[in-house]
């Protein structure tokens, strides 16, 4: 930061009762918070909004429920349907597209990381075809492995709340020059989730076309800090180590089939004080999901693991109690390496 | 709070890093909340939504940026213009109404607290028409009185950073009968803004379609809770008592006509680290403003106008240092009672 | 409290920058916190001193540096040495005290709940002779069931930072009317930590002979009150519970033979993040520590003996990994009921 | 600091609830306050201790309180008295040196700014005379010009809650080579405020005889970090602008004769929220206090002049309101540079 903020209280007697947004010190750190961002999104050309709302998209099971966004604002939808828990079928993409010689197709829109069914998709678009890439990562930027440049992906979204470890309330989306392009001739209509209105600020240099919350500005630029301090990368591997397959921000269990999972949630919390993932729409009652995602270490994963099991025994289910911490404790002890800077 | 939290940390293993909002304890938070804040909008009829954005209605300077939001929604607006800083045209208001024989009027919007210009307006509607009235009143809420009841107000909105202190981040609306009921025909499009997920979700008693900010949840708490320790009746008295005309939350004062009123606003940051607000638009250059909303107390105050003179002075006005906080203190001194609890 | 602190900031311009501890709120306060103090000593007739320091009697490892500082302070020691993890000899004790006619023994001085070797002392004074019993119990009170009144304790003394959970810094102390009179007639120095400072200011209501950590006096409210949320005798239960014989507050384990137990709370905390406390002085190398006092739940003890698995395994011990855990989980699966406000 | 933290949080089970002062980062942490500590003291030649306690030496009024424990401690005192106001007799002091050709006098004992009186002391003492300077400087380092070694002082002593800003809780002393020396073959009794433990510690690298407030050790960290970011000189002159004669860090304020000053000081907390400090002793009821040390601004100080004005003329002085302020006001636009980094 380039402003010493001098002794002393601040005297606050703008209309309002945060900082002030439009004094030169909130400029300066909105410019080094736009500049980072763009690094968790593996980007250059890419450029990032700070949206003050719980997440654009609203994603909630969560492919279903963006689906279900674009209906209410008239966007004609085509499905590409697959099993839960299958990950999505590409070949039925690539046809679809390849059969759209008109090009009626204007955007390709993937969950990235489905929460729901914890499933991830592997990128390897490289179709001919002019429709806009969306990906909702919600829960994947800031702790997997997103490439947006090297994809050729036009917007990503995500959310404050998720791998940043920071409160709900900010929707942080990256646009690509033809997403930022087309957006000018589309006649969809829009009002606050606008990028015009930011564009224009960012050139005024002023940067906020509403009042942002400072509090979670403050909050970025330490997440942002705590990440690269432990080193981007590390981030990733470090949630890489921990599951190797499927979401590595959140792991599906299916649970016993005579058990409601919903049961299995609420006992957790209850009995541990352990707050789980439920399952919803189609495997509800069916799965419950451990979150995995953030600053996180292994006695904190350690710990809800015996949680769990403890939960699962005290619902009737025969676990063996310690088996679940003993695997993933042999797991960790070969596969983390010791914290660098302790050694 | 009906929960008692438990000894120890809480274990948060949900897809997510936010207290999980879907607990018992949150339900029974957010319960709390929906019952106190139908008491700064001096309502018992109308449900009220806690929504995660800064504010639902843009609003910067502000009655036009509505407009402008309502236009790019493609609403079809009718303005009735007025003299800024004059207050509103109620006989253009009446006449417009009386003359609207086949009801096409179906909204009649209007901001109550006018901080661009700092005036505030007398509500008396009593018009023989069916439209609904839709107010505006970001930062009369929670410190001016206002009586959505009694004066048949259809929507009111608020926010989070005004009256109440909290973070930016939160919006709030209290609807009536009349709009829940109007907003079900409606053929806007919306989505994220939509009511009705909020009610789907206030009938099922999980009260949140997406995931609230904890953090401001416990703020709103907080906030409510000081406003109903002082007396919301003494809240409204003190906010009276600074300014006895025009708005009661913030006072736009015309600087001397030779000096840039953005120029005091920068001189004031610069050498008193004291924030003002600037003029807007039609009034920008010749304004500047003094916020004094929310939790604030008569030394604030002071030690806020002792810096205005300063800063007058340090620009070249001529002023009597001492002269405004000497009137200012004056009338403190007379107005204010002692902290009834300190006696 | 019975003080609202009315709209806005407290102005301070005391000389020091801390809240003013000389207004009736803060009065007000400090008369409650002697008040709840009591309970947790479970004395109504003692009187309770909260002083500025780490600890009063410095107490490391603990009984013999007791010791070491009466002797500093040219005190004439009698020491009634045990095996360090025996426990007290209190047969030599009794011995000691009938055989002292003319009563030149002044005070016994226990230390209740050794932390160095994990030893609890069962009370059951009732000897015919006049001396003082003085108790460190600082890692006991607020965990253990410590009953002042009941024992004929007549000081005792504990500290802000065990199972308060506080910040350290404060020292605790609860003094009986027999050594209150003993303390007037004595003529050992002291200045300090001299009571009758304390003692004069009680009786003109100020309570404060000098400056106190205002925020730990709101620490020690909220500490007290998530105490008595809980219920004090559920407090104690909760520690009982975990381990039921030796000290309830901390476990010492011994280590394996061949590895130097500082290697393992180094290599703890190195790998796993993990802070457990090592051997002192005569046990320095031979046994390790678990700490297990104050807010504190199951899933964050298992946490713990999963990385002191992990660790042992790490530097060369056999452990069967999850086995611990395994044991502890099904303990407490049997034996801690659901929290109560959770059913 | 030279250790990253890692993900996650800190599994802490050490006998005790902060985190651990014996892990490698508190140690690096410690080392850099005891470096950074010097450079307030003006010294690099003493040794810095950081005491768990309110302050050393008691001061209340301070000099007098400074005699009254050195008679507790059975010390042999002569003290040198002044009109309380008048400052310190060195005259009187350079002649009784003079008459001690067999150095009895082994120490001078001086309050360097007195808050009480509010003078403060010139120091150049160049005495023919081997006894010790020992200088309670409580209101002074770290907003006073204090040159430890220039002025040969041998021991000093501050606290974290003057112009540090800090809670209270931590007492610092400084100690020159002829300090330690002396103690080393002195009789005086004492154990927990004995720097042999600190020093034995300084030399095993551990730092810590006994649990420090690691609360209060972060606390330090970010108070000297504004100190340095302000820059030392620049803090020193901005202590300096605000009043250029007496003590820099409070100003005592005679009150009107038939006013008792307590009750102002009583008034200013009922109407106006404003915490000043009464007169203690010779002037308890003839004179009230201002503090104005540490993290401060203009502004701020106005506000508290403007309280002062509105609270003498309600108790019925008749003060021209607003005078003050204007007076204070075009002193400080005169003298106060607008804050560098802000141009």
């Amino acid at each position: 930061m380039d402003f010493a903020y001098g002794p002393g209280r601040n005297h606050l007697f703008v209309p309002g009762n945060n900082e002030n947004h439009r004094t030169p010190a909130i400029t300066a750190l909105t410019k080094t918070l736009l500049d980072d961002v763009k690094k968790i999104f593996k980007t250059t050309s890419r450029i990032p909004f700070l949206i003050p709302t719980t997440v654009y998209f609203l994603i909630g099971q969560f492919s279903l429920l963006w689906i279900e966004q674009q209906k209410c604002l008239n966007f004609k939808i085509d499905v590409v349907e697959s099993e839960w828990g299958q990950g999505v079928d590409l070949d039925a993409l690539e046809s679809k597209l390849a059969s759209d010689k008109t090009h009626t197709i204007k955007a390709i829109c993937i969950v990235h990381n489905e929460t729901t069914t914890c499933n991830i998709i592997d990128f390897k678009y490289k179709y001919q075809h002019p429709s806009l890439i969306i990906v909702d990562a919600v829960s994947s930027i800031g702790a997997l492995d997103f490439r947006m440049d090297e994809w050729g992906v036009d917007v990503v979204v995500t959310s404050s709340q998720k791998a940043l470890s920071l409160s709900t309330g900010m929707g942080i989306v990256c646009a690509g020059p033809k997403a930022i392009e087309a957006s000018k001739s589309a006649t969809s209509l829009r009002s606050f989730f606008d990028w015009n209105g930011y564009l224009k600020c960012y050139n005024l240099g002023t940067y906020w076309p509403y009042t942002p919350s400072i509090q979670l500005l403050y909050g970025l630029r330490a997440a942002l800090d705590l990440v690269f301090e432990e080193g981007f990368e590390n981030v990733i591997l470090r949630h890489k180590l921990v599951v190797e397959w499927y979401s590595a921000s959140v792991t599906a269990i299916v649970g016993p089939p005579n058990i409601d999972s919903g049961e299995i949630v609420s006992r957790a919390w209850k009995r541990c004080n352990l707050s789980l993932g439920g399952g919803l729409n189609k495997v509800a009652g069916k799965v419950f999901r451990i979150g995995h995602v953030g600053h996180l270490n292994e006695l904190q994963l350690l710990g809800c693991l015996a949680g769990v099991e403890m939960t699962l025994k005290d619902v009737g289910y025969p676990v063996q109690l310690g088996s679940g911490v003993a695997a993933a404790s042999a797991y960790l002890l070969n596969n983390v390496p010791i914290i660098p800077s302790r050694i």
